[in-house]
């Protein structure tokens, strides 16, 4: 693979020289455009950069075999160790253990709950201990009961305060700089990008303009029910501890048709939950682009993949090895990890 | 009431007028910016009209004290009888009816069922009989057991081919001209348009961009449940005979917290379904506006309200004229219908 993966990159590196530079026939001194900058500085060179660039530029450029009209043009993304880490647990199940300690002292009867008497104490590993089923509870008793303005609320006071023990850093800082970078590169080319995370949409949505420039409308992730009422003549949403939707796996594909109606051209993910995601963008007619966020750097960030608790990646690795699909080596692929690095 | 209008209609054609008229002495001749077309050209002046030129000139002038960043500018509007005519019964129940004759000879056993053998006979009446029940089922029926591409295929060659058999229009031709303005105007002034339906959401997907300008991504409606498969190694979305969500009524808010995530500030209905998607845009904090078309002129359209069994306009109708709601008077505020006109 490694010599392939080399070839690659040269070829990309042969054809994107050959499509940007300009003939020297065509050239003269007085016209000659600028060098056009780098859309994507946090990427070193290589199979992985060069496959984005391609891909934009097969797309995006008039009279291409591979020209996909703006209408479609339709990237979406993964959210947990995607654009953002996810060790050593998702950033959601702070927050979820943070709102169950501030709401407590109105629930008395938690602390005779091991669940939530753990949740209260802090106590991660023992909550992990519950399971999914654990984790559901605590979402749901952290997100419902409350009208969908004040969830925002509090939310974006949580994303705007709390900080990663291991980085000191806020989380929302704690978003992958070259992933941004991809946002605005897709987007200056006419793409529309989506979040499309297991995650809850709601947790999400409060501060996907101002970190990730993703209007709320399109972020799809997993939901709980809301119920409107009208409260003293105003028109409210009001949050339910009731499942709704759980957009992972083959979920994913689900809340994209739900959500958007086709499917994308592009799909970034890292784990196995993204595999559904990635092979829908792979069935699309014409070109594609499937990209799988490897998390290789134990220094500047977390290394793990077969077998992890979270983000594991054994299917999805195998699947995208056997059919050529982009794995970003973060390691080796990204020159920084967050923005502040 | 009739006295309210004239006295408000007369009053925002002066506003508009104080507004839109600068003061002589900051005009001279040779600066003088030339006059602004109107934006609403098939609309006749008075309370409707200014009601929506008034609102837009208040939340999107920096400075005005009602401004609205862009990201909050969210509009919705009802599709069946809202942007579209929706009599003698709703189009899509039509395109049911279409899609059962075609499948019928896959389906002997529909030959001995009293619905689905009066849908292939085309006896609507007697389709109806059947209630809301009856019409589930044909259109569960109707718009299951295929991929989503297939299905779209499907809507596409019926949407651009089939004729309402009162005008002998297309269905698609039967679209509101003044409507299709607001989209216009709204959207030159930075607003996000969406369709928020009780009408199925995948019926309305694959011809809205077309005939609304409405990409797939900005519609909400019913939908039914679909499910992802590797078909041939191909990602694939089937839908299948299941409800998933019924976007009417109390649902319509809710299935704009599920897609957009925040309250619209203008919504648009004609019945009510309706209500409670105006009562939730009306819940915004600051300036927004509700706008009801009445349907009122049975020579270009239809006249129905009170008590009719499709766009039943009661509830609505009342709230709407306790609380100042706009309320559009087809035969008189509107100087076209169809774009043919």
């Amino acid at each position: 693979m490694k010599t392939r993966t080399i070839l690659l990159a040269l070829f990309s590196v042969l054809t994107l020289n050959a499509c940007q530079s300009p003939k020297p026939s065509d050239v003269d001194s007085s016209t000659a455009e600028p060098v056009l900058s780098d859309p994507l500085p946090s990427w070193n060179e290589g199979a992985a950069k060069s496959s984005i660039l391609d891909f934009v530029a097969a797309t995006t450029t008039v009279g291409s075999p591979d020209f996909v009209a703006p209408a479609d043009r339709i990237a979406t993304f993964d959210n947990d160790g995607c654009l953002w880490s996810e060790q050593p647990f998702y950033f959601q199940l702070q927050f979820s253990l943070d709102r169950v300690k501030e709401m407590a002292n109105q629930h008395p009867e938690w602390n005779s709950d091991p669940l939530f008497s753990a949740a209260i104490a802090g106590d991660v590993k023992k909550v992990l201990s519950f399971g999914e089923h654990g984790l559901l509870k605590l979402i749901m008793a952290s997100h419902s009961g409350m009208t969908a303005e004040e969830f925002d609320a509090d939310v974006i006071e949580w994303i705007n305060t709390a900080r990663h023990p291991k980085t000191n850093l806020l989380y929302k800082e704690m978003v992958y700089q070259p992933m941004l970078e991809v946002f605005d590169y897709l987007r200056a080319n006419g793409f529309k990008t989506f979040i499309v995370s297991g995650g809850g949409i709601d947790f999400m949505r409060p501060w996907s303009q101002e970190v990730y420039g993703i209007p709320s409308e399109q972020v799809i992730g997993s939901s709980i029910k809301s119920k409107f009422e009208l409260i003293d003549g105003k028109g409210t949403i009001i949050k339910l501890p009731e499942l709704n939707f759980i957009d992972d796996k083959e979920g994913k594909p689900v809340g994209i048709h739900q959500h958007i109606g086709k499917p994308p051209i592009a799909a970034f993910g890292n784990s196995d939950g993204d595999l559904q995601m990635l092979q829908y963008s792979a069935g699309t007619e014409g070109k594609s682009l499937q990209v799988y966020v490897h998390h290789t750097d134990a220094d500047r960030e977390w290394a793990y993949d077969r077998g992890s608790p979270i983000g594991g990646f054994d299917k999805g690795w195998d699947y995208a090895t056997e059919n050529g699909w982009t794995i970003v080596d973060m390691k080796n692929d990204w020159k920084k990890i967050y923005p502040k690095d």
